[in-house]
């Protein structure tokens, strides 16, 4: 069973956010984590993240570099109706592609603001403009949609929006094996404690990989070991190696499932 | 005076978030915002920000690529005593310099740990593995250092020693213009309503940078409109014009400095 499960292909993808906003510590980003948790499930690890500014050569550069180096790219921001939303056009530079208002984006924007008292102005009309050969993702809470161009989909940066969009596209990914995890968490251990342990530990169980993330408050502190992989026997046995480790030093740990 | 704050250099930071466990999505950031926020006001911008695995390759081709891209680097994470924790060995190869376990660095954690009753074990020397040429960053917190080599500030990814060596850090940059932000929030406006305008103001003072950022709830909705920019003054005529462009829309403004 292992080695079946094994045989699963692992799916990567690269998450990048595109504003000013996060990287000027105004706003603290939530879209990375919800992300990175509604795709573990899927069997399709974040590999890496990237926060860029609204600009046209960063945007260009990580994209294609993203989308090359991993099975996906997910974006969020600046696909919305004023001058610094820039991301649909970029992304079409970055694939050398056409970028226009669409028929079927205009007739989504038509359609919705219909529903209200507001006009498709020219502004709005921008959020119509979508890469050639993209086909598009449903917007159910503003109406303007994002897009899905070879392995890059385009999605808006308010929060809501994007988890509506991330929904819409969760049953199109082809995801691979699951990645599962467990916390094994000692209060009062220190790293340096278990360090050498943990590491034999790791070296005899090379298809797991684990973490140590240390904490520190004013009066205490502890470590949390973390061990993820696909096989949830195999995980089992690490805690309980994890386990011994601690209660080995005299530390009684907890475990959580994640 | 404009023109005198306008001469002031612009300086830009690449902040590197190196660990699974934000990637992972069991973890929430915060170590971006906190960076920042801390660096704003000393006039150094976060330009870029990237978030990657325990990868070899992965840190040494970060650490390359954003010390050449920008003023500073920032890096958290990865410089414990497990095995996970590569970060220095990387950062060491990312220059062409050597490692080693350093007599300064190993001082510092002797007097640590001789005030507790733990040991300076092989485990908790390999944190005394400082690159060739670097200096150390004190951590008040849990004893073993950080260190500068470069342009690159490499820290812990605990976020309580994170920032008590970022302080530590601070008087050592060099700052250039200060960014100062305004905010003119909106309830009740989209974005839609504005789009035109916005870009009318912002094509106007091209000196200042301005950003839209519509927010979203189950019955309600508005538009945050900030504007950037080193000149206090210059900000107070945009801020003027904001507040106009919704009062015109009829909406009433509220206005925050940041």
């Amino acid at each position: 069973m292992t080695s079946q499960k094994e045989a699963v292909k692992k799916v990567s993808a690269a998450v990048l956010l595109i504003g000013d906003e996060i990287l000027s510590g105004r706003t603290q980003d939530v879209n990375l984590q919800t992300i990175a948790q509604y795709l573990a499930p899927l069997g399709i690890s974040v590999a890496q993240a990237r926060i860029i500014a609204d600009d046209e050569a960063t945007i260009i550069e990580a994209v294609r570099t993203l989308s090359a180096e991993y099975d996906y790219v997910f974006t969020t921001g600046g696909i919305g109706p004023t001058h610094d939303d820039i991301t649909a056009e970029c992304v079409a530079k970055a694939f050398n592609v056409g970028i226009s208002v669409r028929d079927d984006a205009r007739k989504v924007l038509e359609d919705w603001y219909a529903q209200s008292d507001r006009e498709v102005t020219d502004a709005r009309l921008r959020m119509a403009r979508i890469p050639d050969g993209a086909s598009l993702i449903e917007n159910p809470v503003s109406g303007a949609p994002g897009f899905v161009i070879k392995n890059v989909h385009v999605m808006a940066g308010v929060p809501r929006i994007m988890r509506a969009m991330l929904h819409n596209v969760g049953p199109t990914l082809k995801g691979g094996a699951v990645v599962y995890g467990r916390t094994v968490r000692a209060d009062g251990m220190r790293e340096g404690d278990i360090a050498k342990e943990l590491g034999v530990v790791a070296a005899q169980m090379p298809d797991l990989s684990f973490g140590s993330y240390p904490w520190f408050t004013d009066n205490d502190s502890g470590v949390a070991l973390v061990v993820r992989g696909t096989d949830t026997a195999r995980l089992s046995e690490a805690v309980e190696q994890l386990m011994k480790l601690a209660r080995d030093k005299g530390r009684e740990p907890e475990v959580t499932t994640h």
